[in-house]
């Protein structure tokens, strides 16, 4: 089956499933049916009853006599007036409505009705699909008959508002997923249940990274000890290997006078995002700020620079602020106060090139690290948005962007739209092990921030020249980045990253063991390792469960042999195991920890013992 | 002269001068003139007349004339129906208007005031001093005539608004410093003089660490590469004391809803220097937060603690906000956007004791490190002010406060009425090279806030108990921190701070240099040392002379000869030099490196050369 085929059996399942509430609830009032990645949905409204997953095997059950029956998909079309008649008869208000701003715009989309306004003319046809007794307004494609179609499953009910408006009515949306073969559908169910298990918000939870407060408010985590280590390795990190090629730190203050978002032009561009921050001892106009580049460039122009000093890599982690409804906030994947590990780099024209390479081998070297396969975006304009600068000064920079995307032989395409108001840029999707994809790093060319800003540079020949800037991030938004980590991983990080790296069970409190432990206590302490020691007066099998609950990379018991022998026997958690005879061998104290340090340092993704 | 002396002497010192400006400009009012550290000052009023600086030496001369005079001081009193005709006759508005205050309230301290209201009763009569024929309200003490006064000088004059309230007439101050010694006098206008060379906002701009930007706004510093260093190695430090004793990290956002502080007793108290911060997203009435300690206790809270988790230490580097009126602001002691070492220990009652000690004993040590010298306030309650908690809990708290110092054999001083809402703490006075003396360190005894926060832990028992919170911080406020230490050294850093801690300065661009110092660069980077390459084309001496303003710990030339021979001459900064023979040893280029690692590694205060 084809991608066409799959797309029109998942819609032709979205009017099956109207169909069948249509039998059950003849009261029901339906909105829109799209297909949907790996499945379709229907918006719905039933007067006085509210649906739930329960009502499903009902409503499967009458989905499968509708398939049974193999109901033809019938396609005719009417004037837009006798469409309207039609659901004005039926008392389909929402398909009503759509039809009425059809007429007047030419499209149903919020969007394209904001930017084409009145200008285009409205639609004059309107298409409708039929199956026995069911009729939608609908273009189509659909199979030829119900009996057509594959495997399907509904799977969730939400709310959803009328039009994805908040101030209109609230309808019932019912989701499916449907694939070609039974196995494909299993296997799709199968890894929802997997994400479910790794979601982070429980992982969160139960390896204790993070938490939320009421008090403090919605979309602001507090990251607790075992969270701040993740973060800390993480950041560290991507600022190694910056440093490494030459990047200095900066450290600039959260708050700013709005005044540098005009210069900037980010005033018009985030608008509502913004928190705005009133000072109760003076007349300033303070924001929080959604951006770091302006504050990085008054660094820049806090000296005179000539070409010599060129390129100056500015590199912070730092936070930046936007502000979200309540509504879209869960985890740390939308959060309103975002840690970015930002970069700015000024340099001269003829280093373009060579800087962005850079960034963009530190870039691939990282998601490696990290076993995140990676797609290349290139983001250019479109002709619908607002942009600063001329065309020439686009085409010079989205160049410079395919060269080096080319030079490293990366797959890419193209989202036309999706530049920055300053510049074209390269996004960088990761691929995680459940194969959802996420948005992570960045590099951004901008010919237009240096110029409003003044800034410059003493060219060799004794001329005035305006900086490029390169804006770059390597995991972008921190809280995101582990949001999607913490599930790729399935909470199982590897030695460098985990909160805690061993875990000591005593066998028994003999004095032997609790000399031998404190002994532990001192070499780990001298390794800067993370080690704990469970102490606790509890059977072993119970410390094993807690410790491999915790997801611990090594749970090593001592008791009397080992304190006798000093040789351990670490539990190595399996994934990190290569080789099978890792399993079960023995290993002194000393020779153990320092395998440990290795693995920390050099990053090692496997045990090493 | 003992201190009640010298204390007369500097307030007849400012009869003198409102004598001398009486003769000079018939015209003047006289607003208030009291004795301040090392000198006094007089708020005048001359209508149409602006004083400055050039007229000092012709009201000097005036001074001296009084004092050879040989005035008698004579005191005498009026009622204050009598002090008020006084000061109407003479046209005195301001004595006036203290006199009329004086007679409500019994006092004229705007603080005084709002707290005893009208409650106490007015000042029936009030003293006079006459010397000459200048006459003024007064308290007294004076010396018994003009003639004993001895050194004196008038140093500065800048504006003041009567009482202190921005609101008020806008007076001029005329500030002068006075000793018993003319070896006292020079001394101090020389100290100061260096202190004008070593202000940190100077030595900042110079040496290129930290700038300011109007589109940013006052108050909010931004740190260059070189000043970010600086914080860093500072802010490791702090924190590396307290890894090593079990403090844990955690990330906190720096907004949070109101709510919070309402439940923490600090909105009442922070009032008016706290940032508001507006979402037009949702209703959320946020804050920028003025304080850790409620977000901590927001993660302490997260989980069920039990005894055996106790003491839970955290320890976080993050800022908080204050707003202040413009006008208070310059250079980095005093900011919008502080930078704290935080941390908060939660601990049984029984360990209290070892926790202070040992946040003391770290204190004491990093101090000692930076060669500031402690004096150790006590800071308690006073009647005057709205405090949490019992008398029984905060003399508690005060014993164990008090232990502790004891144990560490400090000496220190108790001032009333500087607790803080919630306990009383511990202050650590710094005292630099100039003998300024700097609120730094603190450690905060804290009974209330758990109980506000409903923080639990399960005792031994089985029994419910809340934990003590223990607030501390070893720099303080980093920034502040800043500002002293960079006066403290004079931007000259040891080399574990220095931003650049070696240059290297080409003697030619012969093969062999470059190759030479190719090889360097790589050694350099490998040991992670902060070192930079002057390979311009200028003079031997001019690239010396610029290392030199740049304070940098080793200057080393590379020639030929060192080529060669691999031997170093390196030029080690006079201050860094404990013995004479470390002058012009020459040194290999892997061992000069050792050396300079070994003496960051172990923050050396002097060469190891």
């Amino acid at each position: 089956m084809n991608d066409d085929k799959l797309y029109a059996m998942r819609h032709s399942l979205a009017h099956i499933l109207a169909s069948a509430l249509q039998q059950l609830y003849p009261e029901v009032k339906f909105g829109v049916g799209p297909v949907i990645e790996n499945g379709f949905y229907y918006d719905v409204y039933i007067k006085n009853k509210n649906l739930s997953e329960k009502d499903f095997p009902a409503i499967e059950k009458k989905m499968h006599e509708i398939i049974k029956e193999n109901q033809q998909f019938i396609k005719y079309t009417k004037t837009i007036n006798e469409a309207m008649d039609w659901a004005h008869q039926n008392d389909q208000v929402f398909k009503l409505e759509l039809l009425e701003i059809l007429k007047k715009y030419g499209t149903t989309s919020y969007k394209d009705i904001k930017v084409t306004k009145e200008a285009t003319t409205g639609v004059q046809e309107v298409s409708f699909y039929k199956n026995g007794d069911f009729i939608d307004l609908c273009k189509g494609p659909h199979l030829s008959s119900t009996g057509k179609v594959k495997e399907f499953k509904l799977v969730k009910i939400s709310g959803a508002y009328w039009r994805g408006d908040a101030k209109n009515k609230q309808l019932q949306r019912i989701y499916g997923v449907a694939f070609e073969t039974k196995e494909e559908l299993l296997n799709y169910l199968k890894s929802q249940e997997e994400a479910k298990n790794n979601d982070h918000r429980r992982l969160g939870r139960e390896l204790d990274l993070f938490t939320f407060s009421n008090l403090v408010g919605s979309g602001l985590p507090l990251f607790t000890p075992r969270g701040t280590i993740i973060r800390e390795e993480l950041l560290n990190y991507s600022a190694q290997l910056r440093l490494e090629k030459g990047f200095q730190k900066v450290f600039i203050p959260h708050i700013t006078r709005d005044e540098l978002y005009k210069v900037s032009g980010h005033l018009d561009k985030f608008g509502d995002e913004l928190f705005l921050v009133r000072s109760q001892e003076t007349k300033d106009r303070l924001v929080l700020k959604p951006m770091n580049c302006p504050h990085h460039s008054q660094i820049y122009a806090s000296r005179q620079r000539s070409y010599r000093d060129l390129p100056i890599r500015y590199l912070e982690t730092t936070t930046v602020y936007r502000d979200e409804k309540s509504g879209e906030l869960g985890g740390l994947n939308r959060v309103r106060s975002i840690t970015q590990d930002d970069s700015h780099i000024f340099c001269t024209e003829d280093q373009i090139e060579y800087e962005i390479n850079q960034i963009f081998l530190m870039i691939k070297e990282l998601y490696e690290q990290f076993d995140i396969p990676l797609k290349v975006r290139l983001s250019l304009k479109n002709d619908q948005k607002k942009y600063l600068g001329t065309d020439e000064v686009w085409r010079r920079a989205q160049e410079e962007l395919e060269k080096v995307i080319n030079i490293n032989k990366m797959n890419y395409f193209v989202a036309e739209g999706e530049a920055t108001f300053y510049g074209p840029k390269i996004d960088f999707i990761g691929v995680d092990s459940l194969d959802r994809e996420h948005q992570v790093a960045t590099i951004q060319l901008d010919f237009i921030q240096p110029i409003r800003f003044g800034l410059e540079y003493d060219n060799i020949d004794g001329s005035k020249r305006n900086p490029i800037m390169i804006h770059s991030a390597l995991l972008g938004s921190v809280e995101r980045f582990m949001s999607i980590y913490i599930e790729h991983v399935g909470g199982k990080f590897p030695v460098w990253v985990a909160p805690e790296q061993i875990r000591f069970l005593m066998l028994n409190q003999s004095k032997e063991v609790q000399k031998y432990v404190k002994n532990i206590e001192t070499q780990v302490a001298k390794l800067g390792l993370r080690a704990e020691i469970d102490d606790e007066n509890s059977s072993i099998s119970k410390k094993i469960r807690n410790a491999e609950l915790m997801k611990i990379p090594y749970i090593v018991v001592i008791g009397n042999d080992e304190v006798k022998t000093n040789k351990l026997l670490p539990r190595i958690r399996k994934d990190l195991i290569l080789n099978i005879s890792q399993n079960n061998k023995s290993i002194s104290l000393e020779d153990f920890l320092k395998h440990v340090k290795n693995e920390h340092i050099n990053r090692s993704k496997q045990s090493t013992i």
